[in-house]
C-alpha cells in the first residue's frame, strides 16, 4: 500500500486540491520536519504537546521521561493525534481575504503502544537520533542502561495520515490583477548556523564534518 | 494579572526550570509565532489542526472558513489547547541521552466564541493581517461583506497559559566533560528571502518598505 485510506478523521474538506494521501510525500515532510505537536483527549479536555518524533517504516517514535503525563495517557492506549508543519513562505494577495502561507503539512492518527524490550528501546533511540542528527550515534556516549530506563518510546503505527500543502503565488480575484497593489510571495527557510561550541570543551576539538554544513 | 495561575492543565511538571506563566514571555512567543497548532477533542479522539493566529490583548484569534470542522466544535463551546513553537537550536551533547533542542513554546488553554457582528469580524481580521504582515492592511483590497460571511472568526480568552523555555548549552554528565566528542549548539533561525513578484503583476510595482526587510 502506498497511500492511506481516507477516512472520516484525515479526510480534508477544505481545499481538497491541497491534500495528498500518498506515503511518499507524507513521509517527506515527516522526515524533515524537526518536531512535531502531539494532542491527546482527556475527557473533552485537549492537549498539545511539542516533541521530537522519528519515522521508522510506517510507524513514528515518540520519546520522553518515564513520569511524562503526555506518555502515560498514550501508554494507557488512548488515540492520538500528530500533526507537524514545515513553512515556505509568505504569501502576498491583492485581497487581504486571499493572503495565504505556503506550507506542508501532515496530520497522523493512531494509537501508541510502549517498547518495553531494552533492545528495541536502544534500536528506537538510534532512529530518533539518526533523525535529528544523523552521524552523532557513532561519535558519542551512548544511552546507559539507566538512562534507558528512565526513557519511555511509544511506537505508533500510522493508520491514518493526511497531507495538505501550498505551493505558488497569490490567487486573487479576476478584477484586483488589474490593480497596483504589489503581490507575491516572501519565501521562508529554516537556517542552521555555523555549530557554536560549548564553552566547556576540555580542549579545542574540530567540528565533526557531519554537523558542519548541517541541513535537512 | 501579570501571570497565569497554575493549574492542573498548565502546571509543567517535567524540568519545572524551564517553565513560565508571565504574560510578557508568553505573548512575546506567541507574537513572533507565525502558525499554532489547535487541538480540539471530539469523544476521546484528538485533532491537531496547523492554523494561524493573532493574540489581541488577553485572546488569541483564529480564523478560517464558515465550513471548518475545527472551527464548527469551537463555535459549540467545546474547550481547545492551542500550542506553538519557535526552534532556536539543535543542542549536541556529549551523551546522546541529553542531546536536546532550545526553543520557546506556548500552551493556551481556553473556550473560544464566535464573532458574529460585522465591525467585530472586520477588526479581528485587520488584527490577524497585522501579526502575519504589518503594513499590509493599508496597502490591498480590504474584505468584502461576501469575504466577512464566509469567514468564520474564533475569539479565545487566554485562561491558563504556560511557556516552556530552553536556552544555552548541552548538560553533559560530569565525567563525560573531560572526553574528546564535540558538543555545542548549532543556531536554528526562520529567515525570510528577497520578495518573489507575482508573475501575474500587471506592470513592475515596487516591493512596498514593509515588505522588503521583513523579519520577525
Amino acid at each position: 500500500m502506498s497511500a492511506f485510506p481516507k477516512t472520516s478523521r484525515n479526510r480534508v474538506k477544505r481545499l481538497p486540491e491541497r491534500a495528498a494521501y500518498d506515503k511518499e510525500t507524507i513521509y517527506k515532510i515527516l522526515d524533515q520536519a524537526l518536531i512535531c505537536h502531539v494532542g491527546i483527549a482527556q475527557e473533552n479536555q485537549p492537549f498539545v504537546i511539542p516533541t521530537i518524533h522519528a519515522r521508522r517504516g510506517d510507524a513514528l517514535l515518540l520519546h520522553g521521561a518515564t513520569t511524562s503525563r503526555l506518555l502515560q495517557h498514550i501508554q494507557a492506549g488512548n488515540p492520538i493525534c500528530v500533526a507537524t508543519t514545515l513553512l515556505d513562505g509568505l504569501v502576498v494577495a491583492r485581497g487581504i481575504f486571499h493572503n495565504s502561507m505556503n506550507y506542508r503539512s501532515v496530520v497522523l492518527f493512531g494509537v501508541g503502544r510502549v517498547l518495553e524490550e531494552p533492545q528495541a528501546k536502544y534500536d528506537a533511540l538510534f532512529a530518533l537520533s539518526e533523525h535529528i542528527m544523523p552521524g552523532r550515534w557513532d561519535d558519542a556516549r551512548l544511552p546507559s542502561k539507566k538512562e534507558l530506563k528512565a526513557t519511555t518510546i511509544i511506537e505508533m503505527p500510522i493508520e491514518v495520515a493526511t497531507a495538505k500543502l501550498r505551493v505558488g503565488g497569490p490567487k486573487d480575484d479576476a478584477e484586483d490583477y488589474e490593480k497596483d497593489w504589489w503581490a507575491g510571495v516572501i519565501p521562508i527557510q529554516q537556517k542552521f548556523l555555523a555549530p557554536q561550541p560549548d564553552v566547556k570543551l576540555h580542549r579545542e576539538i574540530p567540528v565533526p564534518s557531519y554537523l558542519k554544513n548541517y541541513k535537512r
